[in-house]
């Protein structure tokens, strides 16, 4: 640090006298600059930053990036870390293995974002593999290859607010040897991997010295997982296979074989059932093999082993390129951080309807590696009733519900969408929908609202959503200070006064 | 093969009967549509193909690819073997380690060409690793990587005439270190892993736990050899590094430095001195630190060592990116064929003017695999002579040489460059020069030639001559009828008649 001594003496001075008021505030303001050029050139945020708050982004997918992207305030220091020194488009991911796009057209650089803000940002490539909480600090080690001299660099970065967005990684439900022969579709590394083998795979198969058989196999690409991640890259690679590259392997093109290999009774099951159903259809009309109710429980470099449900059967299938879509699991980093604060039974992080970690404080989780654990009406519903039963009758009237009726949909939003599903007009018809004007008991007010919470859903982990939940929450950093004097969100019914913001929805 | 059973059996009847002479025609006629259909569907080239004369081209670069473009008479059945299934526009590889052009807009699939040729032709993506003369075949086995489920596959290429354009390697002169730490710039994935490599050592750098010097170390990129490669390499380099990557990392812009180190005297020393001079300069304009005189003996994960001729001391050079680009050697397997041919003390290939490969038969090199070994006219001299001298007189008079005069410019390209470097108007001012129309014999004519073969200079291994030798010997292959009726070529001085193509120039 010899070269930026100055500055580091400067500032040490102020430190070492903070009972100097006015220099204080001559270094406070003057030091806003200069702690900029510290921090750029590496210092660690220093004593300058003390007015500043320091929010670390772990992570540059959607969710971190669309974060970053919407911090505005200028109050805040932001540090991300991240593996990857860009964001990519993944949807376009299945078009990249298929080369209708070019990886580049993709990525964007998160350097080119983070010196686009007007405030202090920064950017460290590295990986973050624990989070202590108790001195806000993330560890963090390097993650660029050995090749560069020097081994595993190690620092920690201090946070006053951690924004988790890590994402998540493939889950393999530790299906023997998919690590080891399988191609994920999480990267843009991974999308070129695909690329190439598909055409490694053609230019095998032109050889002479390959036998029919071994044509076949070589030719057979599976799809494992029958998700929408699964369908479009199946849907993808049969153009790519049956028009791009049956032309410039014309002799080839009877071998190729795509097969989808399903768990459950149906692709695509979380969708609308049409949606099934076309999906099916192009399928066939494309030739694309379907197999549903086969369970892969084992990947070799040449065979794939799966169980069929219909006959209990282990089914052996000879293949040449096996891409595994079957969804998520957590990292490990994230894993050991739920086992810390006491998460253990859970996939992912589970955060409250702000997105904030439960049992942390200042320590938000979104995107992919987080889910809002929606309070259950019936968990609080004798709470809600005392709130709308001022006057302690023990009953209430409909008209009672009046001042609470806005906080309650916004607070538990299952109630709005029971009602929808019932296609009742609003809350109070749910209350007369019984009898006619008749007060109410906390007996039967837990009976009307019994059905509500059915409405529950976790919400899919799509891009869209890490995308709409950084922005929701880049906008409540944004609008922290206002909104603490003005709480715009809905009563607090377990405490006292409002929430500070709308909760995510 | 048994889906092609009806072409397989066809051509076996035909095969075991060959003393049916009508059914032979019969086959040849529609076995030319037959042999096609069988080619591209593997069959190896049967019996129908007797006609067509195997043409096997090894590699697929600059004289590979140009010579597979201009063949186009349909009397060949072209087979092409390389590692690399496209070619790559090689001078614009720096270009791509900056990400100034993406790598994919300098490729060409090998198979787009190979499927527009109007005649037989096929492409196999495997590495020819020895070239039986004997037998005519070439042995190749498969690149693929070993993920494909399969081991390595072996197989083996009937030829006719063989045209080897396997390119170089990159040579390290055995320096220890150079393979294991410094990068190459001969393929596109070298260019894309020096461009990884380049922000790798950017982002670590970045680090907050990274030491100044370590910081220094990192950004350190040396360029080792000063040849068009390295110049350019290191120009692009500096472009990259303190235009587009300063604007993302601002603060290393001061540590960053580009060193060219060059074991002789001078950068560019093939060219004009003012080229070498126009380069110094800008390197000193732009910053590159230029060392010459500096030979590296040993690389390191973190160092370079050099050799200074000036002071014979060993310097010990930090770095953190090191590109390699010294020149070019021969493969192994083209060293390989040149003991079995004979040709032991050479860097690589021997042919002569007609690309062919000394000692043997219908075997072409072109390209940076091969040099072409220039005829010297001191070597012909009394065939030259007696050539000119019809009568056997002893002696020649000027006007004697008018017959052979043209032939022997073409057939020693040295004698036009020595006249015209001693500003001479044709070879009877060169006779002339000495004494007025006097009688020459065969010591006088020794005398006045005795300088000429100075002039004979090996071609550059550069793209634009691999290229040009490669439509020149595909113009042959395509006039090889025309020219063997009516040979076109200078006058054989060593035999008789004429040669049937002009010399490559």
């Amino acid at each position: 640090m010899r070269g930026y001594s100055f500055f580091q003496r400067a500032s040490r001075a102020f430190n070492d006298y903070p009972h100097l008021p006015k220099i204080l505030v001559l270094f406070t303001v003057s030091g806003g600059g200069l702690a900029a050029v510290c921090h750029t050139a590496f210092a660690d945020a220093g004593q300058d930053d003390i007015k500043k708050k320091k929010v670390v982004v772990l992570g540059t997918g959607w969710a971190g990036t669309s974060f970053l992207k919407g911090l505005k305030d200028p109050s805040y220091s932001v540090q991300v870390v991240s593996p990857r020194n860009y964001f990519s488009f993944t949807p376009l991911l299945p078009s990249v293995t298929c080369g209708t796009v070019e990886a580049r057209s993709i990525v964007e650089p998160i350097r080119n974002i983070v010196k686009k803000k007007n405030f202090d940002a920064d950017f460290k490539e590295a990986e973050c593999y624990k989070i202590d909480t108790v001195n806000k600090k993330v560890h963090c080690k390097t993650t660029q290859p050995s090749h560069l001299g020097g081994g595993i660099e190690e620092f920690t970065v201090d946070y006053d607010y951690l924004v988790i967005a890590m994402g998540a990684r493939a889950n393999t439900f530790n299906t023997p040897g998919v690590v080891e022969n399988a191609h994920f579709l999480k990267e843009v590394e991974d999308a070129q991997r695909i690329r190439r083998t598909v055409i490694d795979c053609f230019e095998r198969a032109s050889l002479p010295s390959i036998s029919e058989e071994e044509r076949k196999r070589i030719l057979h690409f599976v799809v494992v997982g029958g998700g929408p991640a699964g369908v479009e890259f199946a849907a993808e690679l049969h153009d790519f296979v049956k028009e791009d590259l049956a032309k410039l392997y014309p002799a080839l093109k009877q071998y190729v074989k795509i097969t989808l290999l399903e768990a459950g009774d149906n692709i695509l099951n979380m969708f609308d059932k049409r949606i099934t159903a076309f999906a099916e259809e192009k399928f066939a009309r494309d030739g694309i093999q379907l197999k549903t109710g086969s369970m892969v429980v084992k990947v070799t470099g040449r065979d794939i082993s799966t169980k069929e449900r219909s006959t209990g059967q282990t089914v052996i299938i000879p293949y040449g390129m096996c891409v595994w879509a079957t969804g998520i699991g957590s990292r490990p980093v994230v894993m050991d951080f739920m086992k810390q604060i006491g998460q253990t039974n859970r996939r992912v992080l589970a955060t409250d309807e702000w997105l904030r970690v439960e049992g942390c404080n200042e320590i938000y989780a979104l995107g992919d590696c987080a889910t809002i654990n929606q309070r259950s009406v019936m968990e609080d519903i004798a709470i809600i009733f005392s709130k709308a039963d001022k006057n302690n009758s023990g009953t209430l009237r409909v008209d009672d519900f009046k001042e609470v009726i806005n906080d309650i949909c916004e607070r538990y939003p299952q109630v709005d969408l029971y009602l929808k599903k019932k296609q009742l007009k609003n809350f109070n018809a749910l209350l007369k929908n019984s009898e006619e004007d008749a007060e109410i008991n906390i007996e039967k007010f837990k009976t009307l609202l019994a059905q509500v919470d059915s409405q529950m859903k976790n919400l899919p982990a799509t891009a869209q959503v890490a995308a709409q939940q950084g922005s929701y929450l880049a906008d409540c950093f944004n609008r922290m200070k206002i909104c603490e004097a003005n709480p715009e969100g809905p009563m607090r019914f377990r405490g006292t006064g409002r929430h500070r913001f709308h909760p995510f929805r």
